[in-house]
């Protein structure tokens, strides 16, 4: 019997599950139900879920034609962009899967023996599931930052069960992605409770208050995320809140690029500003170009690029409602001229809206940080800002509130204007991209998705990406338990280690060692 | 020129350094200090850093007769013991150099290939310091987790500048190490602004709400810790703060070892209770015993044990008097009894106080959970819990808070109970030892010193042992960023890879490699 078999027999009272259900509960029996199910879903162990994590990546393709449709219903987003979304989505369930299955990510820890070689009964560390969390998805992404989004995934991978907050934006798709994962579940041999979900605003904050609730992950606006921060942090026992709140991403085209490249540089700052509406975190909000002939040619051929796009029908009606008063009270600020010629109007649902770019100097958006200069605004615009030199820029870059994402474009004679100006991006940003665009994360085991307030509550994590999975763990280290109490992974370096398939990297007295080569890999 | 030194040109004003100045500042001139001496730590590197905490570690041991004597002065914890501490807060510096010479710490991850073998420009993700933060020392540990304690290594190994706060309790040994270090600081190259120092109960509450504080460490009290944890999410720019409060740790006796060992148990516990006086926040706080003649003979053991110890001096008057106050409440409530029969009074700051053993019964613990049976007191007291039966047992441990630390004695004939019992312990508490004390932290790779709330605020870290440095750290991804513009460390598994002595373990498109033999180690 492993220790997690235990846990299950000690706190899982064994009550029938009602597969029957679709998921959607009040907050107590959600929590109820995730608390009852956390048990089980850790004496999974992680080859279990590993295969939890695969069928509902599985069904989720499976489902891609109605999931789309559906969504695009809800979000105007377009059937082949939210394809495209259902396969990333799908890819980071896998890439979880990957994760578990290497196992590194549970940071097992041997010491056994002091620097002297004398050897005293062994402690050994692990990482365990923190219990169950709260999911609120982004409008933008139902699907990779959904039911079924990264922060899902991660969750189910460390362990713990998952309360999502339906998004009021696309309730049916919510709807939808939860009765796929949850049949996937049950097909895989897990409760379908690993995943239920709540409804409403007052569900969302009774929520993160609920006393089974371990963790809150959370993609969304600065308001509602530092509202349910608040509320967590107020708790009579805080939990983590893991928030992504809202991003003003910089990109920065230094002289020597802009004077070699300017289409090529228009092209890639406009897929910055425009993919997906400009409804992206990563988009660029701000883009600094040199105030001279060369930042001209940029500009011009950017105007050009911009202007000739067809216009984006928004995610609802508040986001063009915000995005045309956002868009007018920039342009009214001294110093902010628009460069566009349309204006955006408030209009029906799937009336489409047109790109807006503005611009400012360097000066200006220094001398007024709290301004609405240095607030996103979801939609197709993007402040244009002209500095004169090096220092002029620099000073404006380290004005700025740290950011999820930058860009740096720079030539062969950028060089000591890059390395002046790489580190104040660092500073604040969690991603530094070179001559690139800001959108287009790539998830992997390298991935950051994070930064300083706002941009994330934890800079010190990682809502996508291999990495995402630490942030629902917690470290617990044995003394001298036989090895016949330990979990499989923490009888690493045990005389006559038998770990076999369970058999992960680990450290020994400081240590690192590799995993042994394991059959199924 | 690498990116930090980059850093350093960039932000440092290059303003002469005072290196006569005793450290100890107004809340603004220390934060402002700490924020121009972070590039400037940065810029060290790991091997400058390593060098850095050698040579504090060094001046500690060299000073150790002064530290011991002045700090006896203001605790009463006697020499012996705090020259143990000198050696062991120095063994934390030196063991924070280990880790940044292994540079696992660093988590270099690099993703540059898809699953199908195409190229991409690489992402490359690592961890960089957050920046200056505060350390809140404890009462009873003046070195340990002090100026010089757990949490300045680990942050001064991450690249972050401490400012300490000076505990009321010891401020002439908090000036001696301050000193100390700053001495060892200057003499290895370093800024001694690396540590600085702020006085008084205002000056810490206006620590944490500095704008140039990136996270607070904190080791003490309930009341004070959570209005400090407060002020840090009530920030505009929330900062971590990662603080051990309190935990009434609980050490249980299975029915078969009370059989087996009484008169060992009897020591063990006597330990975990009078080690410092009780005056250590791994003190086991309920001694869970058998209601039977084998719980019996143990209880008469330890009573024979506690009752011949010599009485221990407190650390200062608050601490004695909560002691008074804490002890008779605890007596005075229904179901409790005192098993020891003298009582502490409130004399003199030198007087010694007698330990003070009470019971109860599982029922009556699990029946009052918000009562003072289930919150800290420091001193040498405990209660001792009977339990009629495993179901009595497990009841209770359901029912407690979580804990830094908890102790499982078995024998072989508990087999099934300690299995039952097992998870039910690694639920809330950070560590679990198997038949030994719950005081006596080894200090190590595999150490973890944290739990659930209110052990420790931020149960995903621990404030001892090498992983203590992830704390101080936040990443940041560098996305097709030259390898001419990139840290030394990140360019590892780039063509003609020349990190050389720079050298870290790194995972390259998922796999990880251990790090490539170098000539110091």
């Amino acid at each position: 019997m492993s220790t997690t078999t235990a846990i299950e027999a000690a706190t899982n009272p064994g009550l029938p599950e009602d597969t029957t259900a679709d998921g959607l509960y009040e907050v107590t029996e959600a929590t109820t139900r995730a608390a009852r199910t956390a048990p089980v879903l850790a004496a999974l162990g992680r080859a279990g879920r590993g295969r939890l994590l695969a069928a509902m990546a599985d069904a989720l393709w499976a489902d891609r034609e109605r999931l789309a449709a559906t969504a695009d219903e809800e979000t105007a987003l377009g059937v082949p962009a939210l394809l495209a979304e259902v396969a990333r989505t799908a890819d980071q369930l896998r890439l979880f899967g990957r994760v578990l299955d290497e196992g590194s990510y549970l940071g097992v820890t041997v010491d056994a023996r002091s620097a002297d070689g004398t050897a005293f009964p062994p402690v050994r560390r692990w990482l365990v599931p923190l219990g169950p969390v709260a999911v609120f998805g982004a409008s933008n992404f139902p699907f990779a930052y959904g039911v079924a989004g990264g922060d899902t995934a991660s969750a189910l991978a460390a362990g713990c069960p998952v309360v999502a907050k339906e998004h009021p934006s696309h309730p049916r798709t919510c709807a939808l992605v939860l009765d796929t994962l949850r049949r996937a579940a049950t097909g895989a041999g897990a409760p379908a409770d690993v995943v239920t979900m709540v409804s409403g605003f007052e569900a969302g904050a009774d929520l993160v208050r609920s006393p089974h609730l371990a963790a809150v992950g959370f993609t969304g606006s600065v308001g509602g995320g530092r509202a349910l921060f608040d509320l967590c942090a107020a708790r009579p026992s805080p939990i983590p809140f893991y928030g992504e709140l809202g991003s003003v991403n910089p990109a920065v085209v230094l002289p020597g690029a802009a004077r070699n490249r300017p289409v090529d540089l228009a092209r890639v700052l406009a897929d910055s500003v425009l993919t997906r509406g400009g409804q992206v975190c990563t988009k660029a909000g701000l883009l600094f170009l040199p105030k001279d002939a060369d930042g001209d040619a940029v500009l011009e051929a950017l105007l050009a690029r911009v202007t000739g796009t067809a216009w984006p029908v928004l995610l609802n009606s508040s986001i063009c409602a915000a995005y045309v008063a956002g868009t007018a009270a920039r342009a009214a600020l001294p110093g902010v001229r628009v460069l566009t010629r349309d204006e955006p109007s408030a209009g029906g649902r799937l009336d489409p809206v047109p790109p807006v770019l503005l611009t400012t100097d360097a000066a200006t958006l220094r001398e007024n940080p709290g301004s609405a200069l240095s607030e996103e605004c979801f939609g197709p615009c993007a402040l244009v800002v002209r500095y004169r030199d090096t220092e002029d820029l620099t000073a404006a870059l380290a004005a700025l509130a740290p950011s999820l994402v930058c860009a740096l474009h720079a030539d062969d004679a950028d060089g000591d204007t890059a390395r002046a100006v790489l580190p104040l991006l660092a500073a604040g940003a969690g991603r530094v991209v070179w001559n690139d665009a800001t959108c287009g994360l790539r998830v992997g085991w390298a991935t950051q998705h994070g930064g300083g307030y706002p941009a994330s509550t934890a800079s010190g994590t990682t809502s996508v990406g291999a990495a995402a999975i630490g942030r629902w763990l917690r470290p617990v280290a044995y003394q001298g338990v036989p090895a016949g109490f330990l979990p499989d992974e923490l009888r690493a370096g045990d005389e006559g280690d038998s770990a076999g398939e369970h058999a992960v990297p680990f450290r020994l007295d400081g240590v690192p060692l590799p995993s042994p080569e394991r059959k199924n890999r």
